[in-house]
């Protein structure tokens, strides 16, 4: 039966480690600051911008929600952006997303500083994240993925990572830092032009999920003793739930578990390491702003 | 017995085509030019650099050598790269590596204004094509091989690609470009960490070479019908040459002729693709600015 990686557990131990580091920036003079900024009243967004800024100001640090009308143009969701961006007390900036169809999102993200971009989406940081830069900002997800194998003592080093999905926000750069120096995976990455998805799934040490389909991976389509990382978020009807949904993943969980060593659960795997990572990244953020202005 | 891909002819009919898009910019009034930046008298570096612009004049565009001593100091060569960024008249950049070891080589590429960078080694480059963006330049090895796979018409999607080595200006922007939408190929990455190297190569639909070293490609470690590029450049002795030496690839080229579809000998393979695609890069780099500057 398979050990299940609990991301809420490590989430809490990074936080209580980050309350402590962000205590000390504090004693320097610096409260790390996060600006999110949300476009329109999505109740979806609502919350998860809500919970983020929560977090912020849980560990300590400053977090700041800039409600724009659904109707903002680009020009004033610009002129936001470089006021924040010229604000030495924001250290993070981030656009919820999805934008509405008005706004160009790409133009949008390029348009924060790439030294404040905690979401990792600026096409510099993608390009510093692919060169293995140590400045750059990695997207919160594939990070909180590599945290929680690192904090777990689960190998890379020769082992073979397979990836379903070829997402620009998770797939690519977890491929890309996977088989970098240091983790050193062999890795292959699959998706919906993969003619027997199986035959490749069936090879993974480590089999990294992110597509956003229930029970894509059945337990046959796994090896015993498989690690098994599921970023599928997937709403499906439960009338037990209050809510008249719950939430899985894109792994068929109970059979997987049978036959896997450690699998993430959704919910409490992956999802809770991503706003985590994005309170690591603003901190990050506000570290190397702290470096940059002392004096060489 | 394997056809041969011959990268020398296919740059031959593409630099016809593009000697015609030459004159057709040139008719409107610019003519591309590339400024090759070679500091220090290495005979190799020297070559290359001699080749590069010879290239360009061939083709009716501009090609120039600034050549700087090898006691160049980093201010000196930034105050050069600096003019040419603001020199219209210069389309493309480019610093020959390698450097001497005084000069911050990342620093260097990074000073390079990106729509200048044809050699696509800055990592605002390298970020737009890791997501995909046309206005990226791609750097020249990774883009040659794409070219030669589409004018040979090897399809890639649904196909299991499968690249040897790691590096980031060969194999990760290959890996990023060809699992991408369009190309859609299965991908993976084997490295010096991959335990057991045939296992994967023996999948290969199409195996892509780019480690630097002899013989390392056997003949029992492919399929039947693969596809073999391989990009090796190893100097080995040969009495029989008037220069001592000849040019070998990483793939027993013989042997696995008997077995492959189709391979890319060394020389005369991936080779020559590659300064015709820093070409393409110099002729992309005119184009954008032509457009840029027409009113909107």
């Amino acid at each position: 039966m398979a050990r299940n990686i609990d991301g809420t557990e490590i989430s809490r131990v990074m936080r209580a480690e980050m309350a402590q580091q962000v205590a000390e920036l504090q004693a320097a003079g610096v409260t790390p600051g996060l600006s999110v900024v949300l476009v329109g009243n999505n109740p979806a967004s609502q919350a998860y911008v809500a919970s983020k800024t929560r977090a912020c100001e849980t560990l300590g640090m400053k977090g700041q929600t800039l409600n724009l009308p659904e109707d903002v143009s680009k020009e004033e969701l610009f002129a936001v952006i470089d006021r924040l961006n010229s604000d030495a007390t924001v250290h993070g900036i981030l656009v919820q997303l999805p934008l509405p169809a008005h706004l160009p999102y790409k133009a949008v993200l390029e348009h924060i500083h790439p030294d404040k971009d905690v979401d990792g989406f600026h096409p510099q940081n993608a390009g510093l994240a692919f060169v293995g830069d140590p400045r750059a900002f990695i997207p919160c997800t594939p990070a909180g993925i590599l945290e929680m194998l690192r904090r777990e003592n689960i190998p890379t080093r020769g082992k073979h990572v397979v990836i379903v999905g070829r997402s620009l926000i998770v797939s690519k750069p977890l491929a890309s830092l996977l088989m970098a120096p240091g983790p050193d995976a062999t890795v292959t990455i699959t998706h919906r032009h993969t003619p027997d998805l199986a035959a490749f799934t069936r090879q993974a040490d480590i089999l990294i999920v992110a597509v956003g389909k229930q029970n894509l991976i059945t337990a046959d389509m796994v090896k015993p003793g498989v690690v098994v990382i599921d970023v599928g978020q997937n709403r499906v009807p439960d009338a037990s739930s209050a809510r008249g949904f719950k939430m899985v993943g894109d792994v068929d969980f109970d059979a997987v578990s049978q036959v896997a060593e450690a699998i993430t659960p959704v919910p409490g795997g992956v999802g809770p390491m991503t706003i985590t990572m994005l309170l690591a990244n603003t901190l990050q953020a506000a570290r190397a702003r702290v470096t940059r202005s002392q004096p060489s």
